[in-house]
């Protein structure tokens, strides 16, 4: 494997599309070569499995079902997408990874780590992303920050507790694996890119000069 | 758990379809409370999940997205009608269910049987069936006899190699599980039905009179 994973994650209205757009205007002046991706979907298939899972429609959907969704989703996703792309060396960035599935469904919806870890056994032990980086804000704060939050999307239906539980799940996630780093989100949208830069510096993903 | 759970297993081709048709006919006579239901699908969310999985347009969808997508559809179904049949108290007549995804894909795909059996587990571990029928014929009398197979549907696509590894992937099975029963299929349709209703009888699932 020759090019760098780099997953990112974060609650609910957390900044995660401001800021991925925000860094992909970065990428574009250092003139890096890299794919920005994300999950649920990133192709044709996966695609339409999170139109399964988004579905406000499909309130009936049990924890395991959707759990198994979304590892199916991943996978596909990883082996059409994100392997052939580190394969041919470059930076794959990616909105959401199996952490999601680990917070989400393992501690919120409270299947258990161990249940959703197996499901996911493909992606987290043979590809774990080189760097997982965290937008570190709590869902209150999240939330009052969010806008023109989709009502038709059922994760946005659910309320502020299991927010909170997912929250709690990434930080403990975050003390388990060192490659996941929190993002200081207190600043502006400009001060949280810049913390990201930082990171990604640090660790030699990018350039240091921004 | 008031109710009995059967499931029916085979290779494509192997007359379950025309089986579990003249089983319903003999339920039907006999007055049984059961229901007849089949997997993937079963459910609307189910149904949308085989919709992917059986689209012979989807020709890059890899092993383990296939496997995750039928636990899916699997589970959903399970909750959603399965449970509540049981509970109710009913005979459940299922056409495929768990072992279909270790002989299919643990087997033939090569997943291999763990694998499979962790993305299965809940099924696997919580709800086996009670008495699981496999209809005993061989790839090839099974593809002679098979009329009208649908060229679109992914799984009638594969080769003669991959369905005898299923063949096979069963057999194993039937050693491993004790609930698993072969049915003799070489002689009428009208004789295989009376062979399985005759295990249906010896396991005390029907009366013995048909």
């Amino acid at each position: 494997m020759k090019g760098t994973f780099v997953t990112f994650e974060g609650c609910e209205g957390s900044g995660k599309s401001t800021q991925l757009k925000l860094l992909a205007q970065k990428l574009d002046e250092a003139g890096a070569d890299y794919i920005l991706t994300r999950e649920p979907g990133g192709s044709a298939i996966a695609e339409r499995i999170r139109e399964i899972i988004l579905d406000g429609k499909n309130t009936a959907m049990c924890d395991e079902c959707e759990a198994l969704l979304y590892a199916a989703a991943r996978v596909q996703h990883l082996k059409e997408v994100v392997i052939p792309a580190l394969d041919a060396g470059k930076l794959v960035i990616c909105d959401r990874y199996v952490d999601s599935s680990l917070a989400y469904q393992g501690y919120a919806r409270g299947l258990g780590q161990e249940y959703v870890a197996s499901i996911n056994s493909f992606a987290l032990n043979e590809y774990p992303p080189d760097l997982t980086l965290f937008l570190n804000i709590s869902p209150e704060a999240a939330f009052a920050r969010k806008h023109g939050a989709d009502e038709n999307d059922r994760m946005e239906q659910l309320g502020a507790e299991f927010h909170q539980r997912v929250y709690e799940g990434y930080l403990s996630l975050a003390k388990k694996y060192p490659r996941i780093r929190l993002v200081d989100c207190s600043g502006s949208k400009y001060e949280t890119s810049q913390n990201i830069w930082r990171i990604l510096a640090n660790e030699g993903v990018v350039g240091a000069s921004r």
